[in-house]
């Protein structure tokens, strides 16, 4: 049965963050030809504002360096890659959301590394010459591109401190945040610093004590920043990590936590808060990253958790990425929006859609969202369903009556699940080829498209009606805008001698 | 009810020429920058080997001048643009099946004039120097593209004499082509050279006489031309000319009658028959063209008319094209593949379709036909109906049993027809602007693909077993190849993990 | 002998106004892929604002139409091309500086035409039916563009009135421009619109009857237009017309008068003169604008033409250009900056060496201009001969002190002329080349490229010393700016070691 | 004094291998997009068929892997990248000329690396894995290429197993070599073969020893390969190494002693020489890489290593390497044709030149070869000096007489060095950037094009006379090709009216 809904002429303003921010492997990868190629596609139907991921200091982009010159031993900053990097970030209209990590080999304390590239996790040698690598990279930027431009570039300080991303203590973490928030602030004042870029491990514990910490010592903490999975633990099998997820109502309940906790801080109560990594699993290896479901999924998410965070940054663009090694297939659960070979994932959909939503939210409920934007309609649905059973969950059906906003209106549907955009259930009637041939890619890139329809709406008594089913695991977005009829001005037109065109 | 079919295994080669030539607008328009645009989109998808238009001697194209000197008058021949028009043919892989005239200004004996762009339609004030021409622009034709490439370039003398497009009588003509062919053969006598370019008024008395010309004045004859439009006479309204169409196998009997004249001629009888234009409708004001009835129509023809004639060339690739005037709105009736804007037309796909078929022919009836390639199943579909009654025609219903090619094969449906790749539907959604935004485009080109689907094919007892249904006014392509089923490859795949992919 | 130049350290504006427009052909030309070519390298080294040419309401561009129907007759106004037009500029950066004419076929009076390409110059059958046309127009292009873009688009009416441009007399271009500026105004008050775009016949009876015509109606009169060619008389020999040219100051003459007419009508002496065509020769035909002297001989004019008027519009950028039938060779004496085939003239570098001018003039003369932008110098040197003496003139030798604006500065000179971006002398070793193949295309480009070499500067009691030689049809940029040397900062560098680099 | 020399008609065939391959940074590098810049840039121009470098079976390319499940351990092949790597070779008409090597990491016996990116050089855990790791490869390029392509890839064991790339003893190379000669030819019989890729160290003991070796085993040896560098030790100093050059003529030696021994033994006398690696310095922190200098002596080296060796391969093509760290500035002494940020060093052109060279040889001295290809004569002429006496060397003079090929002629001068083409000399007066602006970036590869001129030759006496001066570390190529003057042609011709054009 149909869910009837009389769409309100005006509303509340939508908090739509969903371009804000978005994740990336790390940040040698930008060197390579197909991550740039991602990138353009993503900033093409997207636009992100800024782009966030590890390793600006490992030493692949290789920025510390020591030199030995007539017995004595030099710093050297290298900044030929790092670069190279921005310099293809700003090209595509993207700007750093800068995270201060790993430790570069000349600094390292230790020999703990994470991930296939062995970003090194210890604290440093020396907290001064942290410190400075931070200033000199920063003054470098400002000199390379301009300071009005860098200091609305934000600053977060290393990656998840509360697991095995830092092999140093809780209050060893306090002391790198504070010598990097002062290297950052004497750049200049206006950079905004954060952290503690926690996961969801002792959440409570590690916000609280890091606020308190920054309140005493008076540190500087322009915002705070946070991730959030929603996925249940990894089963290890071969290639492949599996596990199942929690509801997607799970991260809006983490964020609802945080801005609680912080709301007991009053100068830390309304600072902005980043979420600069979310996804449904935290694993690079799991299949749902690949699937309809994950469109669905996300959608949800994305429908709501700009009324608690100020940003929140899907873990990640492309699945040219190598923490867990170099990707072993076309679709191998990789966390990008894209995958190898330029193919878009059904949640890179997921993304666009709530890029276009308007800025006026007319009505939301679990499954449906209702915007607008001067003369536009913009709704988005979705139905997701893990499939553990084995079948298809029921259509959401809905009869929207919509003011209408012109005599006549059409209505542009575009619909990701199930036979379309859905590139993986293709890719495995192909027989799940790891490279793919020209005519496979073709084929593949044909099938990730939305299928696209469209209609005409009529005034009737002021309101344009509108039938919508989504089936399980779709996502769909209808833009509904005036047009102006110019049939009249057709000398001779006559219907009839159209073959059947309405 | 469906129809049911046993493909057999092997059959006979299947006569295909369909990417043999296209037809286009006057060759001056090869300057735009919109019909490059084009020529671009049909050569990939498509790669038509030659390409065949009006206007070759026309004043914009500029070659014919007089020049005044010291008293004295030289002719002068300015190839600036004709080297212009070739080389982009060249570059976008096709080649000019060269049509001689019309009649440059300097060369004319009176006003008659066709077209809009007023194409001179009169005998040349002196044979002498219009082979003069013919001869000159062929030498530097060898000179800039050498002469192993131009003596592949067939010539064609004129273009319909039997109507108002020669304003000479029928000996006249006559007279031309032999003074044509004759400087044709002196350049290189293994050029081809051809006529009488005659479309469907006279056939009989005008093919009877020019073959027994010919053959009397042994005259150089390398292949027959003649034109074949499917359409009733012409209702004029306002922009439009409207008319209704005979069924598309007018287009087979009169090639069948074409090749009974030409057979009682032994000289004549076996020599290539080339339909230098041919389509539903011989104006450039009728919707048809820009229908999928159109599609599905085209596509009957297509399926059979290779077994008669050695090329049909559709007239035309594009609505850059101004014999009825500058276009007036994206969808204005055109002969063209492509319209204004670059925007396939459902037909384009007919053409498209055809150029992928195999070259063996297994089934082939009124609705279908059935090719292969090596390992591959190509079968094409259509279902028109010209929707006077205003009622959809019953689908067309087949269940093909084809044999086997592999344990596995992968079946890519590609659709055309209704909500799919028929944008002048979606155009008229919009209010049928004439000219577009970027929106209104973006819309647009997304609805002019076709409805590409895919599932997987096993094997049962040696056949595949594909059902198809064929909607009225569609069209379809099925590609079945053979895949080889890498799964087992992936370590630790767990179906259920998928999240419902197959 | 050298001139020793003590340049001073401040200046005062430079009145540079030679990217405010650009002279084009026919708009219609404007659809053709080369034109465009043309128009993209134009605007990647120069970036002109406005572009200015004829043609806007011929029916190449087919705005003005009838249409029949039940026995009536419909205007109908056709804006497929001008859209494309319209689009093809603004993607390129450039806004139409719009000149209204010549006369549609169905508003015509008469068959005067002028070209080749057969402008219609007589007055309109009805001046309703004109004004209704430009009202149209300019609401459809507000449509299209948008309001606050078009008003920034200025209007001129119709072009060389006083010679065979127009069919009517005087009179009836007063009664043309009035009916034209009312339709202008109407559309939107806030657009500019101006004339009479006379060329030098009988200027200053021109100039004051259209300002006591214009004062007397009180009609709208925003800017005043006119043409300016600094040749004398024509000899027609063969596909060539050849004059000689008076000196550069004969155009600044000119501009003085106009200036002076101007002044002595209160409400006409402070509006804008927009100079909306000007070149030495005024054919199609003359070989001056292909050679080195032209460069020289503009760039004199460039030097001092802002001082007194507010454009002065090159006619034209682009060898694309019909007006004496199509382009018989690569270089055959057209108006172009840009040879066919994308090559630069000499001349293009004029217009590209003073789009970088400072905007301070620090020293100025016949044959040099220094100016400066914040810590750049750049510095502008010509010297032109017509050679008719067929000897070279003298080297112009100065020795420049500059105020230092560092202690180390580069200097970057580009030099056009003799052996260097002179590409028809090459053409004309290359044997005069009609058409082109791929090699002479290289060679030809590579030889229109201007010889650039470099040096540095060393700062020496608080200036730099720059010696410069500026040989017979030779022009020159001297670019100067301060540079930061970093050899410090390479550890263990070694001047020795490097093989001769200083 | 010039030296006067009367070139003959005819001469003898060219030994020119100048383009049959080129040596590049490890394959992984090839996913970056620079790198792919570079490629581009280096075909577009030079053509080369094959490349050669390391890293084939490097963790980063990241091959051959394990993976655990269920208490199974499987070896895993992974060729994503690899396949990327190829798919881009192929793109750019390059094949690869495979390198076996180094040592993945769960193949390896110890910890052993070479270079910055850590290649490990230690013998296999077990050379049954090792052979199945080269069959497992060459199989799959075979399954995605065909196997017609990849029997036309040459494989090569290891690199310079004669020093620290190799941390077995030679009998273990051997060894080595033994099993992967077999696992190539196991694949495909039809696949070379060939090593022992040695550096110059011990060379007479090693090839003597391995020719042996695979003689008395009957090992496949199809070619054999080494390398050749002509510089003297190193001196370490800070980021760079310096040493100074023997003559060029140094590698001429050394191939005519590698021929020497290999004609000791019937079975290898004849069989090809590759010469897989060679350049002046072998470090890539050496200024010579960069220089003007090594132009002209590489120029010596290439007019004559075809004599004695089937392929030398320069290493290498771009200066994205990253043996000595990630490179530190534009210039830095990298090995490359082309540094960072795609400006082309001098030697770029010395491989350009000679690519362009006659396949006839018609004179040959140390500082000038003149070559011919039907009617055009392409000469190149270099005149290299270390500068080490700090004093310019003089110009090499010729006066040339060259039996004419036409009437006319024009010749075409390219010259490399000094003013020209030198764009490290640009840099150093820029400052020495280490990262570059936009308009230094621009100011540099205009500053690395050659300078081109041209002229007319007349004959006389049935001889061209062509006088050259080849100054101090310049390089350059004349390219004489006989033209068709066309003046005549142009009616109404004037010289005297083209100021000064002749």
């Amino acid at each position: 049965m149909s869910k009837e809904i009389n769409v309100p002429a005006s509303g509340r303003p939508f908090k739509n963050n969903v371009t804000y921010c978005v994740g990336t492997g790390r940040m040698g990868l930008a060197l390579q030809k197909e991550y740039i190629d991602h990138l353009k596609l993503v900033q093409q139907s997207i636009r992100f504002q800024y782009i966030r991921g590890h390793g600006l200091f490992c030493d692949d982009v290789g920025i510390y360096r020591e030199c030995e010159m007539d017995g004595k031993t030099y710093p050297f900053y290298n900044f030929t890659y790092l670069d190279r990097i921005m310099d293809t970030y700003l090209e595509n209209g993207i700007k750093p959301f800068l995270e201060l990590g790993f430790m570069p080999e000349k600094l390292k304390t230790g020999d703990k590394t994470v991930f296939y590239w062995k970003g090194n996790v210890t604290p440093p040698v020396s907290y001064e010459k942290w410190a400075e690598l931070i200033t000199v990279t920063l003054n470098h930027l400002i000199e390379r591109y301009g300071r009005e431009e860098v200091v609305t570039w934000p600053v977060e300080v290393w990656n998840e401190p509360n697991i095995l991303f830092w092999a140093g203590t809780m209050e060893e973490y306090f002391m790198l945040y504070d010598y990097s928030a002062a290297a950052v602030k004497k750049v200049d004042p206006r950079m905004q610093v954060g952290g503690p870029a926690i996961c969801g491990v002792e959440t409570e514990k590690w916000l609280k004590s890091f606020f308190e910490h920054c309140i005493k010592k008076d540190s500087p903490l322009d915002f705070i920043t946070r991730h959030c999975y929603t996925a249940n633990e990894t089963t290890n099998c071969g290639h492949y990590i599996y596990h199942t997820m929690n509801d997607p109502t799970y991260m809006i309940e983490e964020l609802k936590e945080t801005r609680q906790i912080m709301s007991d801080y009053p100068r830390i109560a309304n600072i902005q808060l980043h979420i600069t990594e979310f996804n449904s699993s935290y694993v690079p290896l799991c299949p749902v990253h690949d699937t309809d479901f994950n469109a669905a999924y996300i959608a949800r998410i994305l429908s709501e958790a700009g009324e608690y965070a100020d940003s929140y940054s899907y873990w990640t663009f492309s699945d040219v990425f190598e923490e867990a090694d170099v990707p072993k297939s076309v679709f191998h659960g990789g966390f990008g929006l894209i995958s190898m070979n330029s193919i878009k994932k059904p949640t890179f959909y997921a993304f666009e859609f709530f890029s276009k939503a308007g800025r006026e939210l007319l009505y939301r409920d679990d499954h449906l969202i209702v915007t607008k934007n001067d003369d536009r309609y913009v709704i988005i649905g979705w139905n997701w369903h893990d499939m553990r059973d084995n079948k298809q969950s029921p259509d959401e059906s809905y009869v929207l009556s919509l003011p209408a906003i012109g005599e006549q209106a059409i209505l542009v549907k575009k619909e990701v699940g199930g036979a379309h955009a859905n590139p993986m259930q293709t890719w495995s009637n192909l027989g799940k080829p790891r490279s793919l041939s020209g005519e496979q890619l073709a084929i593949l890139q044909a099938s990730a498209e939305p299928l696209q329809t469209d209609a005409k709406l009529f005034e009737q008594e002021g309101n344009y009606k509108v039938e919508l089913k989504i089936p399980c695991n779709h996502l769909c977005m209808l833009e509904i805008f005036p047009v102006c009829d110019k049939t009249d001005t057709y000398l001779g037109y006559k219907q009839e001698e159209f073959y059947g065109m309405e």
